[in-house]
């Protein structure tokens, strides 16, 4: 059993092989069990997840085990032998970049998610992994985060007049559910509005260098979007098709719910991705546009500059015979004739437009 | 309950949560409560969605109450409990942001569209949205905006020698339907002409800056438009395979005929944005050809100049021996070179087709 | 019941509505009854849709009704219901923006679709309308245009020894559908060799601002010609999926010939779209190597005669101690220190393939 | 009956119409007759279908006639009548522009292929159709080339110890399948190493105007590719799908090695076109790199030297009071000044990475 | 039978030719004969398939063939004959440009693998064939390379405490699938980090000729990799699928896990593949961008000293009568002027943000 950080170093292990890819932190696996029913909660902190299994609970109670941090390799291992749970699914909670899915293999259901956060500028996102095993009367919960993504959950659990004490495992799997794609639209509203403000500075003339960088920042935080919405599409698909048994036919409503806002949010991953192009494509002709200008500039310039130097040189040769120097005013009509030809081209480039 | 702009801010809140997502107007909910059958028809106005539930209506008459402005939540959300609707369907009238879908949940059938708005200009599109529940004998509609989507179908069914009076509520759903889609009509024909009338201005050479912010703009309303459009397919085809039962078999033709339109906005979804990038190719490949000219009018006036500048320039030098300056045609032998190598030149730009 | 010129003018108008959607022809609607069998033909010209039907014919005979013209809005809502079909065939006969369909209403089979026709120079594309409805033993067949497309079929049933007298209504239709698809290859072969003659100006050098034009109105002609015949494909499989009862399992085979056809008209359109925006690139890169050319000449002609200058402007300072002046050689040192610098700077650019 | 060189011109005719559309070669179609059986084999030459169809042969034979050249139309329409063969096989047989497809009406199956040519530089692509009809007991196939492209097989089928004697007419078509498919490698190939030689060229700067106008070669000739070949894997599915009854369970096997090879050349095709246009863009950044580098040296040039020409010029003025002409070290002091400028300015470009 | 570099010098051979496609390696044929069950092991080299297959075993045992290397193709085709086993297996085994597929023949199950590896620099990918037919109670494997992939596998079976010895030919099957999986995660994470540092190397502005290089071998990369996953995802789907009886309930779960791993990297691939685009629209802006900026020095430059020059030129003229000339504080007044003309123009260019 080792840590990894990247999924490559688990190549040639044998399979169901627990190998946890991803940053180790510093803190200990956070354990709690929560036990509830209709009129019933309690909430136990327990050091290693097999004792948590056995921890005595009361008939007709639902049990959600609740594991923040994935450091306890060997004691999830341990635990999933007592548990009967297939080894596999310990490889696919500990391979923290694996992507979102559902599997059904009654009486289990088992779920892979991401969280998505980002950093105060935006730009950056990280997307730890929430999965969880359902089972008839039993729920498991893995964060690869030690910060509970699920803490609103458990207090409104808390609360003795919830309803929710009442509610079914599956119910409880909506939630966790719901509560992490709701994460999503933050970070999608996120991302719209770094575009607009993007597309802003680059409608103002302001773009620069730092511009073309965010702009391919963005286009990556989309991209890693994709990859964890577009997934959760169809692992919610799976449930709704086949998971009638599992989840009730009370609760699919409330999966169907989940997936409208899944499918909403894919659509506007597109959408965004379709803008942050339509951004890039102004941002190009935004400078192509400039060059045309400083050409213009360079053009009108030069072109009119250049035919009066000549003159002004043909009138510096020291030739000994050149009779236009020696007349009266000779150097008055150079002048006159020089300006007459600025004039003539100002007018030209009037009527090209290039003024 | 409360009122929030944006969906982000209904992240973390229970499933089924009565929030309006949507600017708040400054009037309050109004709500009509029309029954209408056979030779029958009557419109009074209601306080409360509560109360207009419980209006007594004549035997075999339908009823629809035509809810306009969502201020007025938590009177909605004490009418689901009393008519027994989901709350599911109240997050989604309120979330009005949510995509167009039709919901099949016998003995309802559960409707979100857009009405689709532009301002004067055509460039700004508003969607709001437009909600219906259909019962076996009742229509609920809610319009996020207070001006009447469905004032035309009210005023018919006022008619007392109307036909539709004596219609089902299903075919009461076609025609709301049928409106809501002819408004998609006019958005696409509006950035039809928008389109047509940039590619004139395009061809013409009167692009400029202001140019390239409209084609952005087109392109986001299309990209809007899209998003309101192409859900709606689906949505449609969702009453059509499965929705016999509760639409009856001689009004599934009237959705079809629906779908037809839907299908036919989509197409035209998808040409007005390949008509765009069209644009767009057009105006990119008009900058770069006003570049290219500006460079060969440049280049013809400094190719042509440059050396006649030099040879002025050596015959202005000062050395004290320099023969030709003594020549008799020394003055005119330089002119001459000049003016044949300026002949030379212009022969051989002539020749590269730059002049 | 009123003419109009643009889909949205429906907008608001109840279901059914007979709206003619299109340009009004001076000319009054042309309806010719043909009646055919084994042996048997005859064609009458009639004034209304009305009559048209109520024309007595031969036992076995079946009937073909040919209209020519949509002017007669109210004659044809009338022989509709006289004849006991959907107002909903009427709207989308009238709309001649519908695209191309198919619709089984056993023992009625409704289809829609376009006739292509170009001008001379093949750039500008017009598709009226051509929608026949099918009946058991009869036919009617509504053309946007006064020129009848299926002039060459009613004349081969005017001849005595066609074996088309003894068809059922199905083949019929068959047949004016392979009519109408016949015209696709005409557009499509035509749009195919305007684009190869761009091509070849654009290879030649030949390409100015009119080609730009030119490939946008292909492209917008492309646009709407996969607008014609995209939707046709799903229309001919509709009838090949589920219209076995009504066309007869001998002629299915006919119109599995036509599904080819349109499947080839298909690709090639997008072949065509694939060469244009070939045609495109040549010549955004043909522009873009101009420029360069462009770029070159004026920089080996500048490069050359700037450093030349300054040299000969050095010589021409005023100094009084200036010794170099003085010198015997001095003139002829400069030339040949010039000629040494220009030579230096040829061999340059022909290293770097610039002459 | 009449030839054609343009599918238009079959426009109007009745269907079934034996039209041949393609050139005509001078060459008379020849016919030879192939008998084939355990042990048994047989080549005869026949001067028309019609005779080769009725000559004798000894029971338990397997037929194959062998058509090549499709000058004798009038004899192919006799012998289809007399073979019993739908005439829209005819139809299809002569237009050579026909797509890749297979038909399947028990007992017959008709298969339409395309063989692929290049000439010797690669860029031109020809591909003559071939197309076969297969029954219980015979074959015929038509070639629209005289050059008899399964000359091969019949080589090998005159070989006494050959076991393809024993076969049934399925593993016949499958060994044509395979020949025409094997075919299609050594077009795609020969495409692979032209694109890879102009990726070369491109990469050591030789790319010229002739460049551009090979890669859109290329293009037209993947373009035409694909279109001879994305259709023959429909084909293939087609017979894989249905065929079970008209092939036979052993052959179908063999034909899933065909669809193998099929799915792989049009992933080769793909994957080409995805390598030119790489190429395409290397070739676009390429040309604007070497303007890049023209520019730049042209900037440098002119920076350095047209702020020294100015000094220059200013010391050449003629002003009566310039007290610095009159300094002794004037002279040198300027060229001091210039050859610090010069410095300078090159210090300046050579940290911007310009030298 | 012969040996053979390219897949087009199989063309015309019979069906079912055994042609080594693909570099002869100077090594013979490595021929390893694997017998494993519960608790029992043994490994024997053996000189031919022929007799690899005869080599005796003990009840029970699972039998594995390990070949290395395609030299001896006249051995394999008498063992497929012995072994009973369709020669087409052979062809697509020593075809080694096969595509990647999984056949399912009872009681056999046929799959074609690429195995990927990278040189050191990670440009350059190759990708020797891996084939395994299974049995009922054996497996034969082929590879193109005689460096065993399978050594980790052999290596665990050694092992006695093992429990790979007691599994069933399948999960051995499902395990060398997953072996070659894992390769690819190694080359999809080599090319991620290449990716990644050219896209520093662009921002940093160190892009050079190189930069195009790298990102256009990447593009080939991507390409091939595209290539070899793809189909592997068909190939396992059709195992999930169709292959329930041949691998057994309970290893199909592992498939499923092999199935993950697949639809994982090719999304990487697609995302690589995107990211790359990045990269390629980067450089090309960047190049753009500094074009733009040597544009404006040039531009600035030249049109700051231009008029300077042209003035000097002017008072540098020779003609009898310049007052200027004359005047005492004339020389003083042409350089306040002068540095009056280039102020403003500085400022200008401040102004429009040029310096």
């Amino acid at each position: 059993m080792k840590h990894s950080d990247r999924i490559s170093d688990k190549a040639g292990l044998p399979p169901g092989s627990a190998v946890f890819v991803g940053r180790e932190a510093p803190l200990p696996t956070q354990i709690s069990v929560i036990d509830f029913g209709k009129g019933y909660f309690s909430e136990k902190v327990s050091p290693s997840l097999c004792e948590a299994w056995e921890v005595p609970r009361p008939e007709g109670a639902t049990r959600w085990i609740n594991v923040r941090g994935m450091e306890d390799v060997q004691g999830f291992a341990k635990a999933f032998e007592k548990m009967g749970l297939s080894s596999l699914y310990l490889e696919d909670i500990l391979n923290t970049q694996h992507r979102p899915k559902a599997e059904l293999a009654p009486p289990c259901l088992f779920v892979v998610m991401k969280r998505l956060l980002t950093d105060n500028s935006g730009y950056r996102l990280r997307a730890p992994q929430v999965s969880v095993i359902m089972g008839p009367d039993w729920l498991v919960s893995f964060q690869e985060q030690h910060e509970d993504v699920f803490g609103d959950i458990v207090r409104r659990l808390g609360n003795p007049q919830s309803l929710v004490r009442g509610k079914s495992p599956s119910y409880m799997l909506y939630r966790m559910m719901d509560v992490v794609t709701d994460n999503y639209y933050l970070v999608t509203e996120k991302a719209g509005e770094l575009i607009e403000r993007l597309e802003d500075r680059v409608f103002e003339g302001k773009a620069d260098g730092k511009t073309l960088r965010q702009i391919q920042r963005l286009r990556k935080l989309l991209v890693n979007l994709r990859r964890a919405s577009s997934p959760l599409r169809e692992a919610v698909s799976v449930i709704l098709r086949d998971g009638h048994d599992l989840v009730g036919e009370e609760t699919v409503r409330y999966f169907r719910d989940v997936y409208d806002h899944v499918i909403q949010i894919n659509e506007t991953v597109e959408t965004l991705r379709d803008l942050l192009s339509g951004v890039m494509d102004l941002y190009l002709s935004g400078t192509s546009n400039r060059m045309n200008q400083t050409m213009q500039v360079l053009t009108v310039i030069a072109t009119i500059f250049i035919p009066l130097t000549f003159l002004a040189g043909v009138y510096g040769m020291n030739f000994k015979y050149m009779p236009e120097l020696g007349w009266r005013y000779g150097y008055l009509g150079v002048w006159v004739i020089m300006l007459s030809v600025a004039a003539v081209m100002l007018l030209y480039f009037k009527r090209k437009g290039w003024l």
